[in-house]
């Protein structure tokens, strides 16, 4: 694996899930495979979850990270091609980015979309620049458009809780958030798990929250939240903003809530989000509380899916 | 022992002492004691020599400490129950704690108290939310009411620097500041000298400065600073605000900061204060500079106090 | 070697450049030198690569840095003599500095100056109180007047890419920028470059930006730019402020801006800048894009003169 962005860097989705399980068993068995590697982390945004499983699957794999807070540790990138430098940034990619990439043998990297345009946002430029620039394997802790270590983390927990012949019916259900929130989980949820293969999906949301056309081609989508949680084995639930309105929130649906109430007809359905979560405005405290919530183990299986990734890069340097 | 929060959480505390001296002596001893052991540092507030002490005392005892600053680097958390998250809390304590619970066999957690709700803080809902939702041992960097490092480290240097037969005299003395400030560091050295039992022990304050009651049965309490300090062994100066008049400053008693002619009756006493400090508010520069002065051995003594609490904890999991 | 603050810090130039281009062939040669030996490294500043060079040099030598970001994760420090603080500062440089001098081996220090005023600046009263206080090796990850690991890197660089037998021509030239400078890396790479004596250098700026007299005696200096490139194997890019209307711009000299108009009469001129770089204000594109960079080069030197320089310091500890 040469990069990991999305799910077209994965050459195999059933043998990169089964890795992170075998290092869920021995978290240890492959500590010589990253000797002497150099990984860094950059963080353009807040992060816990993939900060914290990053750096322990790196440390499992016998590298010491080097973390860096890019914005208030570092300086204030550029990212125009042509740009006259005479505003708030500091240093282009075009020069930080190959100096990363030769401190580094791996380079993580976080960033969010801003949400004002579309196009932009869909560039992935941030990521991309670094791919470009720095020419060392780049792996996303969640880019503009994607996540896809939380998304091979999600199919993991699917893998090792469905016990069942058939395939689960899985729910991708839009819940209300205060504030207008990326696309990136929804987004590389539905792309892994259309890859995947492996369940019935079902993406559900409000009219006008229909996901972008480059992730749901092909992909079940309703607007009836109740018709298609019926007989889920496990709803996914997450906010995200218009894409049509780009970035806006549309108005009132607070009803979207998912609580015991959703899930009557659905009395086996396990329920995931991927944290940090605003209870009693996504998910209901009745949910959390009880035995549906994958919630933790979801968190705890971002250190196997990282570990399962960061072993296939170190496999191809 | 299972956390470290409180001196309640001691069995021995000659021995924990004890072993803090040995590490001294010999800081590696004990190196491979935590080998593949996961210890993360979470920040609330600021901190410098706690930050640095307990991740040299982790690195000594094999250990590779994680450090997140919590709210710059991670999510703004919620602590109450049932709380409704549309405000500007992201994270919810009984999500985010789990899963710490899950990625460390050890979490250090630092937290300040806001000075606003006497109940609110002697309640240190923030570290007892963690015990409560991580489910692993838990060690105070400081927390809302109290300062256990810190206190230890404090009986470490008076252990290795007292050499007479008796019982040494030890005055915790009010000092000025110019800002309200926590009660922990007080509250924690009073319980911990009651506790130990190896000291003749009073607490000097201006009028309506009297500890919480919770910390004091059975400490002598003098509003007469002079008599207090007269043959005084060691002098513990700090600041806090008010109880009573809870987390206000009442009025100037710029009198109080110690000076050489404070301890004219006091000549073998030497100084301790834990720091930060405000010089020629709290304590004068004579006396910093000069030789009553344990300040320097005091912080590096938090290294062993964290060492020796540390291994304590390893050798409980 | 005890500390790194200057090139009169170092006794042999050439020594301490060949062993950082031996390391920079096997970065691992000395990696027991380290071994149980504690380096901080204490940031008052915003760095990128200083900040990961550093660590990088550290793990090649075997030592485990520890990071502090001071002021956003510690506390603010005073560190005037005598100082009433009952202002903004939390602790006095005399109380931290001991304190980081028990807890560290060798301590690294980044700060920048104020440039409001020269003789403060010069004092270089944060670098020259830590070496006062803490009483261990101080290296300097650059301070109010000097980079000194930048210019061991620059030598480096020049030292590997010059292949005939005559000096090189070296020249220092001004370069527009949209704030106030701090001199430090002109002033570093003057000094260093003199006292290495193997090279004809010349400084040229416009009128007002001469560099103060303690870096320059016995530096050829003009103001004719043109005539200062002609012929030039090496051109370094810097702007800084004025020394004599103190920290101040003194004008419109956007002509100076490097392009390769301004090399036509230096064919073979590499050129050099220390990075952050605001692109098409300091330098064009068509330079930094062109075979004539050696930025990335310099950048990755970094490492090897951080190793070079600690390898020295722990040879001595």
């Amino acid at each position: 694996m040469k990069n990991f962005i999305s799910v077209k860097d994965v050459h195999d989705i059933e043998a990169l899930i089964a890795q992170g399980l075998e290092y869920k068993k021995d978290p240890r068995k492959d500590e010589s495979l990253g000797r002497n590697k150099r990984i860094g982390l950059m963080f353009f945004n807040p992060s816990m979850r993939t900060r914290l499983s990053t750096q322990l699957a790196a440390k499992n794999l016998g590298m010491d990270p080097i973390v860096l807070n890019a914005g208030s540790e570092g300086w204030t990138l550029e990212f125009t091609d042509g740009a006259i430098m005479n505003g708030t940034t500091v240093e282009h990619i075009k020069d930080a980015a190959p100096i990363l990439g030769a401190y580094f043998d791996i380079l993580c990297v976080r960033t969010f979309p801003k949400l004002q345009s579309q196009a932009e946002d869909e560039s992935d430029h941030v990521i991309q620049s670094f791919i470009k620039y720095a020419k060392i394997p780049i792996v996303s802790l969640e880019s503009a458009t994607r996540h896809p270590l939380q998304s091979l983390a999600d199919l993991i927990t699917m893998t090792e809780t469905f016990r069942e012949k058939r395939k689960p019916k899985v729910v991708l259900t839009w819940a209300p958030h205060i504030k207008p929130i990326p696309h990136c989980v929804a987004n590389s949820f539905t792309e892994w798990t259309q890859a995947w293969n492996q369940a019935d999906f079902v993406v559900t949301a409000p009219k006008g929250y229909e996901l972008s056309t480059q992730f749901t081609t092909g992909v079940q989508f309703s607007t009836d939240q109740a018709a298609a949680l019926e007989g889920a084995d496990y709803v996914y639930v997450k906010n995200w903003s218009s894409v049509h309105e780009y970035g806006k929130i549309l108005g009132d649906h607070s009803d979207w809530m998912l609580t015991e109430k959703h899930l009557r007809h659905a009395p086996n359905a396990k329920v995931m989000h991927c944290l940090p979560l605003r209870r009693n405005v996504e998910l209901s405290d009745e949910i959390l509380d009880g035995p549906r919530s994958l919630l933790t183990q979801m968190a705890m299986n971002r250190v196997w899916s990282a570990q399962s990734v960061l072993s296939e890069i170190l496999k191809g340097l």
